[in-house]
């Protein structure tokens, strides 16, 4: 078993081999965590969102269901969740750009950011663009005629969501850095550490 | 005014200037279309439904959203529609991957396929993945759990979704070759023919 902490508004990438699970750990129960895994032995071909909605039949994935890459192979399996299941798979993470329209510092953090940065530490070049990720713990409910909004976390300290990993992968995890739009957790947005435990 | 026929099951592309509209035509109502869109300038960079969905704040474009690319620029305005405004942004387009899984034949056309053949039939090389398509007229209703269907659409013969550039682009649209899960309008889904107007 290793653990790795993920510091508010930075990232880590990790190794999952074929077998092996990753269990994300929302340790204050108030971080989104931008999300992603690529192919071990092809970093360019990502987990994708808009292909894995097809199989899960759903907006959300749920515990059984499985996570498709870009050429539609199940690459890992959702296996647990211990949090309500709240987690957003629509909405692109955050970059520079959407800072800039924010007004925030050029400087600001970002999960796309996070994402190049932590690949980066592992040794792994990646030449495609930061895929769409599955933003676990991120709040964006929807209704009937499609409104959707931005709210916090509704998860608690200590929730989980839990992948095995069918082939060798590379995940990655951002700590989102969002302090301006409220969507880490109740009472202010401060980003916070999760953590990941690959086992 | 310029009037491109793409038929069934096959895909154009067309270029649009800074100002023009650009009409996605549905001849005969029961048709998916796979509409993209990317920079003149710099082909690479596409529109992104990701990105778009924060400023719509709805998991469908309306008459007067923006179409973001993918750094969050506005690259066209959804000026009218006079369709009942059901379109898809959450499905992948068809693949070979898709076709395979399904037990089509190996040389089954596909809107990834069409989205290449288009531009090299333009002259454009693209070195990126196929973006997520906004699937115009895709009728992938969900309910208040996320869960999502595959119906056939809901448009009229005649029905037309417009979009006016605010940069020069490139527009392209694939006549969804799918003929196995039944999206393709009541009564069959056979791929038939739409029109692209640029104006």
């Amino acid at each position: 078993m290793t653990s790795t902490v993920v510091p508010g508004g930075h990232g880590r990438a990790v190794r999952v081999k074929s077998g092996q699970t990753v269990r994300v750990v929302n340790t204050h129960g108030t971080q989104v965590v931008d999300f992603w895994a690529i192919r071990a032995d092809r970093p360019e071909i990502a987990m994708s969102m808009q292909h894995s909605r097809i199989p899960w039949r759903n907006l959300r994935p749920h515990p059984g269901d499985g996570m498709l890459d870009e050429e539609r192979s199940t690459i890992m399996i959702l296996t647990e969740d211990t949090s309500p299941g709240v987690h957003d798979t629509v909405i692109a993470a955050c970059d520079p750009f959407r800072y800039a329209q924010l007004g925030a510092a050029p400087d600001h953090r970002s999960c796309c950011g996070n994402f190049t940065e932590a690949l980066a530490e592992l040794g792994v070049a990646r030449k495609a663009a930061v895929p769409a990720p599955l933003n676990l713990f991120m709040n964006i409910p929807w209704d009937s005629e499609g409104n959707i909004e931005f709210l916090p976390t509704v998860s608690a300290a200590g929730d989980s969501v839990t992948f095995q990993a069918e082939v060798d992968l590379i995940v990655i995890a951002s700590a989102c850095p969002m302090d301006i739009v409220p969507i880490n957790g109740p009472g202010g947005g401060k980003p916070v550490d999760v953590e990941l435990i690959v086992e």
